[in-house]
């Protein structure tokens, strides 16, 4: 499967993460340009395949590998759609840690077609467990983190 | 609630269901009408909004109301894309059961824009638990259906 | 077709607009709620069906009553994602308009479920033509506003 | 940008198309399982894929490369429902041309997650122009599919 999956998570990066997606007919819609709500798909994109690579899995946090059923939800997020992106482009979406403290952590993003930004974003998760209650970040997920994240973590 | 969801599920006919949704920016593609995909969606809505009306809840149903967790799958689907809707379009949503069995209900489903016939379709569904293994459906739930209805039953 | 639309495209209050819609699979993930993404989908529907009710619709201005092609495009979106929904529950999509000037209109929406709060939004939108360039607000919209909504006018 | 798109476009068969793709939060539904709909999107993404391989990509057809503004739609489509995916899987979805006329084509498709089938599909496709006109498929086109593709051909 790792060897299938090779260039479909994207690559991770001194700060972070970056992934390349592309554009299909489902992200357009009928003025031309992509859906702005479609954005908040390649973004989540980007934060999923940052956090497999460094060894966190949604299948297994839903399982119970913390002990309970555990999984990310979005708290709060801000979003500056700059430019529009079209059918066939392909978009690099780099995620970076700002924040990482005992219940959440805090990404900056940004979506880009060449050189052109799309998309400047910011995004706040947590962990909830099956009834929806807020639970500390798994302690051994902190170091997982490229260096240059773990300067961010504010309370481990 | 009941007054709140008061026209939000459609109406049960003589032998079935109608569901009338608008079509909004997220239904349309950069070609200017409906992306395929989501006249399935619609469809769909039709087919829960049918059930809720007969009193068959999908929460109800996972939460295990019948023993154990159920949900529908959907196993097979033809459908026939005759003509297009564009944006700000009210779509008429119809739905008729054509035969239930002991494991599977197979629906005839059609949506309109006025007089124009957008899609036909046919839907063979059916009720799996937690594991996807195949359940009979509730024996109750038969005699829940317009009496129109009780006529397709095959295998009660 | 007003006829038909009757109940479908929510109604005014006095500050702006109330929208129900339901929950339906589509819009909920693996973890049992609603996708966070599919909320800019609800508010959407809400900001469309507002101005839907004062008289400006979107196939209207892509087809050129101004002109030129017209769209709306989402310029900035604060969001909070305070309390989750689930499958079947119907949302009450509330939109005010915070400020209007000659070239953006700002939105304060709110999704309830019932009593329960779930999501605060900020939402920044902008008019531009076929070429995305920004173009000023058609003049005759602004009085079409309900007369709260008046007040917000900065720069007529 | 052919080097940035490397590997996002599948890759070319002996006879037609293979895709991989991963399933992520916005493709599962609240059952735990990818939602029906949803393998549309990954199909229609095989076959646009596909069709980008052999030269033909839709920003071109619709900015009117062949003398109109040209389009694909969907005119008939059959789909099984084998297996379900979940969240984090790998999918393959294969894509063969089963049959070209001057003015549609048929393909046959397949999902796989592994060596388990989770979807068989016939697809039956046709190009139209911006009034939804149905138009005979580009002369060159043909030439441009792989020569196991050529031999379908029944209309030339």
């Amino acid at each position: 499967m790792s060897e299938l999956g090779k260039g479909l998570a994207g690559e991770l990066t001194a700060s972070g993460h970056l992934l390349r997606q592309r554009v299909y007919f489902e992200d357009t819609d009928f003025t031309g340009i992509v859906y702005h709500a479609r954005y908040l798909h390649f973004l989540e994109r980007g934060r999923t395949d940052f956090l497999r690579l460094v060894g966190i899995h949604h299948a297994e946090i839903d399982g119970g590998l913390h002990g309970e059923k555990l999984a990310w939800v979005v708290r709060r997020m801000t979003i500056d759609f700059v430019s529009p992106a079209r059918i066939d482009e392909i978009l690099a979406i780099s995620t970076r840690v700002e924040e990482i403290s005992g219940a959440r952590i805090v990404m900056a993003q940004q979506v880009h077609c060449g050189e052109r930004l799309l998309i400047e974003a910011r995004v706040e998760a947590a962990i909830v467990n099956g009834e929806g209650r807020p639970r500390r970040l798994p302690k051994d997920w902190i170091a997982r983190f490229p260096s240059a994240v773990q300067t961010k973590i504010t309370h481990p």
